[in-house]
């Protein structure tokens, strides 16, 4: 990973950076003493909001990655972390239109602003392990097919590819990273869209009744927003990364009825579990249990999630305590 | 594959059915007796031309298959050719958003139309070999990791997927088809942007020097366009091929030097080959060799290419040299 040395002063470029995963980087990257331009769109859906940057000296851009005025905020980037998306599934399969619009059709204008103008920076790009769709053998590493079972799939991998294509074809330094289901501080927690994980934490910290859906016993491996962070800025300084797309998962799976145990206990507050039959329209684009592996990602990238989930979600509930409005804000 | 019987009276829609292979789809569509809508955007460099479809009583409607319009042609419609696209890799790289745009977006918006209108329709999608990328191993099946080299492979993989989501999601009768290099009747020569094999067909006839790139010992495997019209019709009519992608390609695959000596002796008219240095935009997007694992084609479509690369060829050349048009149109 930079070192604080050659972060501090480091021009960064953050797109998304006023979304869940982007402000939190964000929060990193000006505790090293980078200086920081954010690029989001605040797309009312998407999760982002000023607020989660409240009180940093950064520079916040409102525009679509795709649109023109983004290029003077890439002129003399040194380092950027491309996270602007649109993330839910759900809602991709309602707008899909508007899926393939934010997730790849806005990435092809971006690469384009950054081939013209800062053809030199480095790049990292936020996937997601939902490029892989139901898993035909696991744990599920990079050569697996990939066979999304919902737009937004098709349409990160597609944003992903694209960034290796430039990489590839032009010689821009491009890394990108499927990232697994992550949780933490700055998550909008009000939306049922984001996957289990939000609605799980919302539920908990309200004392209410977490819902299984079937047995609650599919597996799924949770990273801690700051170990995302970490790769993150390590995707961006390590030289064999470039070119490359690699797992960013955590090593240890855990059934989701397991996870809703944890967050139940850590609460304690009354809160608790029930199993409920399969809704359609969620059965539809599950994708079964999941399991990640991560050799290429620490073998090239020297990184692993250090965050076990009990401690994880332990922080992540004491940030909500002291935050309560992300439980209700929208 | 669908009996004369079973198309005899269908009502079929081939989007991109002025274009090569959409052209020589519909002329076999009308042979056997079907009912012929083409939707087909007329995009100056795609190839699309009314002369493809001359003298044949077809409804024509000239539209991007996204458009509002498209919804009421495909109203009734059994079978559903959808082969509309940008299919040259260079344009891709010089205009990636328009790629993005006719492969990937316009296909969504297709796909959302079908979805509300006609959603048992029996859906066959032209995907390409190019969304593999270079191979990590021979041959290549289905499972082997698709890494496209430039916009076109990742738009086009985009366009397959999506047929694939909606397949699993919405239970919509779709199949996508992987296609290697497609050569025939109808194809627009005049171009040097669609691939090695109309530069090749057009010098040969014109009594010139194919040039070869590097050694001219990379292997491609060649399909005459009527086997591809057989794969699309076969592909809407075996159950077991709904939500599936399959590659088609030939069993055999030759060097681009034999393919180019094959037609200097079958044009018997003083063209010559000659090797060159790569130029480096090709070799950027180069893939090197390429050879398909056509296998699921075979057991589950019970498809197979029959026509061998000499006739195929010589069939070729027999077609051009009473159609000379073909080799200065634009």
């Amino acid at each position: 990973m930079l070192s604080s040395h050659a972060l501090s002063g480091s021009t960064c470029v953050v797109t998304g950076g006023l979304g869940f995963i982007g402000s939190n980087l964000v929060h990193r990257l000006v505790a090293e003493g980078a200086d920081v331009r954010i690029i989001d769109a605040l797309v009312p859906s998407h999760g982002g909001a000023r607020s989660n940057v409240e009180g940093l000296d950064v520079e916040v851009v409102v525009a679509d990655i795709g649109q023109p005025e983004v290029a003077e905020v890439l002129d003399g980037a040194d380092l950027v972390f491309n996270l602007a998306g649109q993330v839910s599934h759900t809602a991709s399969m309602a707008d899909p239109e508007a899926d393939l619009f934010f997730n790849a059709m806005s990435h092809v204008r971006f690469l384009e602003h950054l081939r013209r103008v800062q053809p030199t920076a480095r790049v990292v790009h936020a996937s997601t392990r939902q490029v892989y769709g139901r898993a035909i053998r696991l744990p599920v590493d990079e050569e697996h097919p990939a066979r999304p079972v919902d737009v937004n799939g098709v349409a990160k991998l597609a944003g992903e590819q694209l960034h290796l294509v430039y990489a590839h074809a032009y010689g821009m330094p491009m890394t990108s990273l499927r990232l697994t289901n992550v949780y933490g501080p700055r998550q909008r927690l009000s939306s049922n869209e984001l996957g289990f994980l939000p609605v799980f934490v919302r539920t908990a910290l309200k004392g209410g009744t977490i819902e299984l859906f079937g047995t609650g016993d599919q597996c799924r491996d949770c990273l801690y927003v700051d170990d995302v962070v970490d790769a993150l800025i390590t995707a961006v300084s390590v030289d064999a990364a470039v070119g490359k797309v690699f797992n960013v998962g955590h090593p240890t799976t855990w059934p989701l009825a397991e996870i809703a145990a944890v967050l139940v206990e850590l609460v304690a507050n009354g809160a608790s579990t029930v199993t409920r039959p399969w809704p359609p329209d969620h059965q539809r684009i599950d994708i079964g249990s999941f399991e990640t592996d991560t050799h290429l990602a620490s073998s090239v990238l020297g990184w692993t999630a250090h965050t076990d989930i009990r401690s994880g979600l332990a922080a992540t509930i004491d940030f909500y305590r002291e935050h309560p409005w992300y439980l209700s804000s929208t």
